[in-house]
């Protein structure tokens, strides 16, 4: 008997009524549709905190990224990209892709971006056209300060453009109380909703950049978007992915019932179990400043211990998929998601193969010692 | 009691073991959702008739227009875009965006293009970079001879591009023996899958312009996609559309299973039969040229009767949908699809659909002389 059990940061858990809504499609020319998009984009509005325009994709959330700076930029703007991992690099390769002057802002991997670097940067560079930030970095486990760096960069007349794919509906994130001019998100995260549907919510002042920009673009185009979505019955200018929308939602509605606050208090508390977990094992937390890391937990595999043979192991034995370290990271440090569908029993069982998983490879440790830390803040909480 | 019948081009019925396969989603970095990938590359070369690449985009249809463009050209590169309808217009609007130098080779709505002239342009502009033609234009029910075109382009050194959307998996296409260096194809026509999913199959002679292109582009990067695609297991670069994907694993398989001669030959028979159907009924076809017309059958809506009207009515009295005319063709023609999971009882309900629309309308005709002509047809055939 095998059970599978995906606790990964992406794609995440997806309820069984939300997977279910993909099966019946309705036309995407009928007033069902209709209804239904509409519903949706006045949920995202909900879940991005937001007065500003949402706009959906039919593409990963890498679509919505190239979309970004593709609408808002000419060739040659100067813009200042941070970045700290996986998903900040890529940032970087899009906007160079695109013919951006490109200042590199790196931060080390595993800390946070520092605000004050950013108004020193922008201080040197005033022609800068727009700053962008991964709000949580899923290859590190860290997730930045949107909110000061967002005060920042409203003083100035630069974009601020953040990648919120991991993020959204999951952790505090407040797209228009941040000033955040392009905030980037996905289905497949905190949405709870199979990949392929990305989302942007644009801000007036990324508006007045749109009407300038020069840089090619059809599919992701912000001004079809816009036009098909005013229409007295909403439209997407191109073939909608109709079941994923149908299943975003219901993700939605499940998210509008639980209510934000709850779903923030949840994955902090979840966040805080799992990081006693790992100490109480005496196991490392890769991600220092994990004040704000309620997305995943980073933690350095131990010495002798590859994480990939480790997260191996952990799939084939016991159906349990955690992820492994990407890219300069492979094999050095695993990541515990609790982002979106995850309840206290997911939190538990997670901890639990890993215990298994440590057992295996001889490490040593009291056998129950991260179960029992974890229970006892989960316990300790409202949740 | 309200049955609904979805009778339109697209997105066209999907059978409910391939809308059941996106129920339950496997991880997209697990060997499992590995060998679904492989399968469904496999399948895809099988309908594409190919030995090319063929790459799969999380978007729409229009994604993959767009990444033809963008990666196979540079700015100012000329090319001849062959336009007769919506998604003609589509192309050379992309290829405009992107900066190319485009020469519309206009042809009437409800013709198909002519093979004579491109001779006679590629002669006159012996610079030609690129030969874009729409296989079945949809919004007029033509299918234009693709074979012909293939073997002009083929004696030039410009690419020939076929949008083959809502022709792939369901009447002939040759990707390889007509010569097609970029076929691109969507999951929601002949593929009997929801819509988010597009594909292109890439021939060698279009990956050296690939190499020199110098359009920006990222998210719909075919090297990008090649290397992720030729790993030992196959992956995406960008977090793949996994529901979609899965349920065009059981689509390929159930047209592997018919196999591609009979499906051909079903679609043969059901526009012949619809054809048949219109004439009974003392309408006229909008498509003169109809001898491949095998997607949808355009209709001229009778004198006085605003198809847009007749097709809401159709709608909301009996759960029938089929389609307006689009654009310039509203209110003036109606659509009659045939395209995927259609058998001949819905064939028949379609064409008995329309009857009670008709005969609502005050359109005077004989009832249930299309049913019989369409039954005729049928039953003359050996599908």
């Amino acid at each position: 008997m095998k059970k599978d059990y995906i606790f990964t940061p992406g794609p995440t858990p997806v309820p069984l009524d939300v997977g279910m809504a993909q099966v019946n499609m309705v036309h995407h020319r009928s007033g069902d549709f209709g209804e239904i998009l509409r519903r949706v984009l006045d949920g995202l509005k909900y879940v991005y905190r937001t007065k500003n325009d949402v706009f959906i994709f039919a593409s990963s959330g890498t679509g919505a990224m190239e979309a970004a700076v593709a609408n808002c930029f000419s060739p040659g703007d100067k813009v200042i990209v941070f970045s700290g991992g996986k998903f900040g690099e890529r940032f970087v390769d899009i906007s160079r892709f695109f013919g951006l002057d490109v200042l590199v802002s790196e931060y080390e991997w595993g800390t946070c971006a520092n605000p004050e670097v950013l108004s020193r940067q922008l201080r040197a560079n005033p022609d800068t056209k727009g700053v962008m930030l991964t709000h949580s970095e899923t290859s590190t486990g860290v997730v930045n300060d949107v909110e000061a760096f967002g005060q920042i960069v409203a003083q100035t007349p630069a974009l601020f453009i953040v990648d919120a794919i991991s993020s959204l509906g999951a952790i505090e994130f407040e797209t228009d109380a941040w000033n955040v001019d392009v905030a980037i998100s996905g289905s497949q995260k905190g949405l709870m909703t199979p990949p392929g549907l990305s989302f942007v919510a644009v801000s007036d002042k990324a508006w007045k950049a749109v009407e300038s920009s020069k840089l090619p673009r059809y599919y992701f185009c912000f001004k079809s978007a816009k036009k098909s979505q005013s229409k007295e019955i909403p439209e997407t200018p191109y073939t909608p992915a109709i079941t994923l929308i149908q299943a975003v939602d219901v993700a939605l509605a499940r998210i509008r019932e639980e209510g934000l606050e709850k779903i923030y208090e949840r994955h902090e508390v979840f966040g805080k179990a799992t990081r006693a977990a790992v100490r109480a094992l005496g196991l490392e937390l890769f991600a220092k400043d994990n004040s704000r890391a309620n997305i995943c937990t980073s933690v350095v595999s131990p010495e002798g211990i590859n994480s990939g043979e480790l997260v191996k192991f952990m799939r084939n034995k016991f159906g349990v998929f955690i992820s492994g370290g990407q890219a300069k990271l492979k094999g050095k440090i695993f990541r515990l998601a609790h982002v979106g569908y995850f309840d206290r029993f997911d939190i538990i069982s997670q901890i639990s193969a890993l215990e298994f998983g440590l057992g295996n490879f001889g490490y040593e440790f009291e056998p129950g010692s991260g179960v029992s830390a974890c229970m006892k803040v989960l316990m300790e909480s409202e949740v």
